[in-house]
C-alpha cells in the first residue's frame, strides 16, 4: 500500500548482503522507522519483540530469519538451530511454523553449501505468495462488500479489530485487503476501527488508512457494541492468527465480543485469512494455546509527549496483578463466511473441505507439495 | 470503605463553612487529593470534569452544590439557576436529575430564607440513604454469592466493568457492595477488574479493592470474553447509570459487550442499583441519551513518568476522527436480576414493578414523598 503516495512493502529484503529491513511497529505510528535484522538472533528478536507482527508478516519474516541464520552456519544443525529460536518466538500465530515447515521441507534434502542461496529463493516465493493471496482475499471480499452496499446510504460502514492490514502481512493485508480493494474501486467505505488494548494495533490500522487516504475513525475497544446496537455498522472484518478444523477462530482478545455483538445485532462477521492460517492439527479452538505475555504491556502507556518525543508512562503501578492474554477464540458458530484467497466459504469442516479439498486431513495439515500456500494469516 | 485502614466516605460536608470536601478521582490511582467546592460553579465543575463520577456519587454531589449555590443566591431564580446549572453537567445519569428534583421538591416551596439550612439537611439526608441503600444491595448480593459459592473450589470468580464501587458512592458501592460484604463475611473473593477504557475507571476499582485487601486483577477489556470462556469467571456484577422501565440498563460503555459475553457462556450477570436509577419515563434503552465525550479523552493516556510526576502523554494525533461514547445499553433480555436495595428482582417491567410498586407509572416517576430513595445509582 502506499506511504506518502509511494507504494511500500513492510519489509525489504537484501538477499546480496543477507540482511532484511524490516519497519519497527512498535514506533508507529509516532515515527516510521526501519531496522536491519543482519542476524538469525535479530530477526527472531524482531518477532518476539512485535516490532514485526501479525500472523503473515511474521511468517514471512520467520522464512527470511532463516535465510539470514543459513548464511552463519547451514550444517544439519545450524538449520536445526535456526529452525528452534524463529519456533519459539510467538505460540499462537500457525504462519509462524507453516513457513519454517515449508523452508525445512525445502532446505533439509539439499547439502549445506546450496542451502542459503535456495533459502533466500523459497523466502521470497513465500512473500509472493503472501502478496498474491492477499490481493485475491480483497478480490472475493470486495464482493461481499458490494452486495452488502445497497442497505446503506453514503459510505459503507465497516468495523475491524486489532491490525490485519497492509503493517501484518507483506502488503494488502487480510481484513483490510477488502477494503483497500473496495477504496480503490471507487465504494465508498468508513471503518471503525477499535483502539485494541492493551498494544494498541489499531492505531497501526488507523495510520496505515490514513495514508491509504481511507476514512476512519477511531473507538475505544468498549465501543463496539453501541455502534452495532446504534445501526451504525454494516458489517465487522476481522483477520485470524489461527483457525482450527472446525472453523474455529483464534484472533487478537476481543475478537469473540465483537463476535457476539455483531451476532446479536444480525450483522455479518467475516475472517478474511489464507489457507496457512488453517489448523487442522486443532480439533477446534479449545485446543489453540493462548499467549500470555508480560504485565507491563498492559501497565505501561505509550505516546508523544509535549516535545514530541515517544515516552512511557506507569499507568498501574507494578503490584497490581495483571492478566494479559494476547489471544481469544470465536467459535464458528458466530463466524459468517471466512474470506481466503481460494473464495468464500463456512466456518466449518465442510467449508474448510471445500476450499481446501487437498488437505490432508490424515496427517492433519497440508501437505508441503500441494502448492496451498502456507505463509500468511490474520492479525495481530 | 477503609483507606490506610480508616474508614473513609468519599465526600466530606462541611455545612457551617458551606463547603463540600472531595477526593479528585481524575487524580486516582496516582494519588489522593481532595479538591474543595465553595460555590456553586466548583460543584458544577468537579461533575462535568468528573472530579466526582458514578452516578450515585454525583446525585449526592449535585445535591451539596445545591446547598452551595443557595448560600449566594436563595431567591427562586438563584434556585432555578442553580438547577439548571448543575442539571447540565452530565446527561446519561438519572440520579443527577432525581437529586435535583426531590432538592427542587423539598426546597422551592420554602421562603428564601429557609432554603439554605434545609437544602444541607436534605443533602445530608440523600448522602445517608445512599449509604443505607448501597449495605442493603450489598446484603442481597451477598445472598447471590453465597449461592454461587459450591459451584468453584477456592475463592468465588467475579467480574467487574468500570468502577461502580466505594468512589462512585458516599460509601459501599453498587457493584462493589455485596463483594465487600462477601469479604467483610469472610467468603473468599477475586475480582476480575476490567481497565474500562477510555477514562480508566477501572483503575480506580483496583484501587479501592486494594485498600480493602479484596484479592483482584486487572485485564484489558478486550480479555473479557476469554476469561468467561476458559471458565474463570462465576459471575459479572455491574453497575447502572439509567435503568429503563422495561429493564434495559444503561451503564458505561462496553457492558453491553460483557453481558452478551456472560449470556454466551451460562454466566449470570448482575446489575447492582438502587431504585433512584430507575427510569419509568424511559420506555426502553432506545429512549436513554448516551453522552458523548469528547476525543481527547482518547487521544491522552496518563500515568507517571520516570519521576514518579502524573503526566499525560499523546497516543494518537488530534487530526484523527474519534469517536468516544461514554455509555452503552444492555437489553434487559442479557440480565439475569437486578439487585436493588429492597431485594433482587428481574429486569422488566413486572420485576420493577414488584421492588418498586409505589412507582406512580402515569407519572413515569418516582413520587417525590414515596420514600423511595432517588440519589443513588451506578456505575460510570
Amino acid at each position: 500500500m502506499k506511504i506518502d503516495g509511494i507504494p511500500t512493502r513492510t519489509l525489504r529484503p537484501h538477499p546480496r548482503e543477507g540482511v532484511l529491513d524490516l519497519i519497527d511497529q512498535t514506533r508507529l505510528p509516532h515515527a516510521l522507522h526501519w531496522v536491519r535484522a543482519a542476524t538469525l538472533g535479530e530477526a527472531a528478536h524482531a518477532i518476539r519483540a512485535m516490532q514485526v507482527r501479525g500472523a503473515p508478516l511474521i511468517g514471512v519474516t520467520a522464512a527470511y530469519g532463516l535465510a539470514i541464520g543459513l548464511l552463519a552456519d547451514a550444517s544439519d544443525a545450524g538449520l536445526d538451530h535456526a529452525l528452534v529460536t524463529l519456533g519459539a518466538t510467538r505460540p499462537t500465530a500457525v504462519n509462524l511454523h507453516w513457513a519454517l515447515a515449508r523452508m525445512a521441507a525445502r532446505l533439509a534434502p539439499l547439502p549445506p553449501g546450496e542451502r542459503p542461496a535456495a533459502a533466500w529463493v523459497e523466502a521470497a516465493a513465500i512473500e509472493e505468495e503472501d502478496v498474491a493471496q492477499n490481493r485475491a482475499i480483497g478480490e472475493h471480499g470486495l464482493a461481499l462488500l458490494r452486495a452488502l452496499k445497497p442497505r446503506r446510504k453514503g459510505p459503507l460502514q465497516l468495523m475491524t479489530h486489532c491490525n490485519a492490514g497492509w503493517l501484518a502481512t507483506a502488503d494488502w493485508g487480510t481484513a483490510l485487503a477488502p477494503i483497500y480493494a473496495a477504496f480503490d474501486a471507487g465504494l465508498p467505505v468508513h471503518v471503525w476501527v477499535s483502539e485494541t488494548r492493551p498494544r494498541n494495533q489499531g492505531l497501526l490500522t488507523a495510520w496505515e488508512l490514513m495514508q491509504h487516504g481511507v476514512s476512519h475513525t477511531l473507538i475505544a475497544d468498549n465501543a463496539a457494541g453501541l455502534l452495532m446496537g446504534e445501526g451504525r455498522v454494516d458489517a465487522v472484518l476481522v483477520g485470524a492468527d489461527r483457525i482450527a478444523a472446525n472453523g474455529d477462530v483464534a484472533n487478537k482478545v476481543g475478537t469473540y465480543l465483537k463476535a457476539l455483538a455483531s451476532c446479536d445485532n444480525g450483522l455479518p462477521f467475516y475472517v478474511a485469512a489464507p489457507g496457512s492460517t488453517l489448523d487442522f492439527a486443532c480439533p477446534d479452538g479449545r485446543a489453540i494455546p493462548i499467549e500470555e505475555r508480560e504485565g507491563d504491556e498492559f501497565r505501561l502507556v505509550r505516546g508523544l509527549d509535549h516535545r514530541g518525543t515517544p515516552s512511557a508512562l506507569r499507568q498501574l503501578p507494578e503490584e497490581e496483578a495483571v492478566g494479559n492474554p494476547a489471544f481469544d477464540v470465536t467459535p464458528a458458530r458466530l463466524v459468517t463466511a471466512l474470506i481466503t484467497e481460494r473464495g468464500v466459504g463456512a466456518a466449518s469442516a465442510a467449508g474448510l473441505a471445500a476450499l481446501y479439498p487437498e488437505a490432508d486431513r490424515c496427517n492433519k495439515d497440508l501437505p508441503p507439495s500441494s502448492g496451498a500456500v502456507r505463509n500468511a494469516g490474520g492479525a495481530q
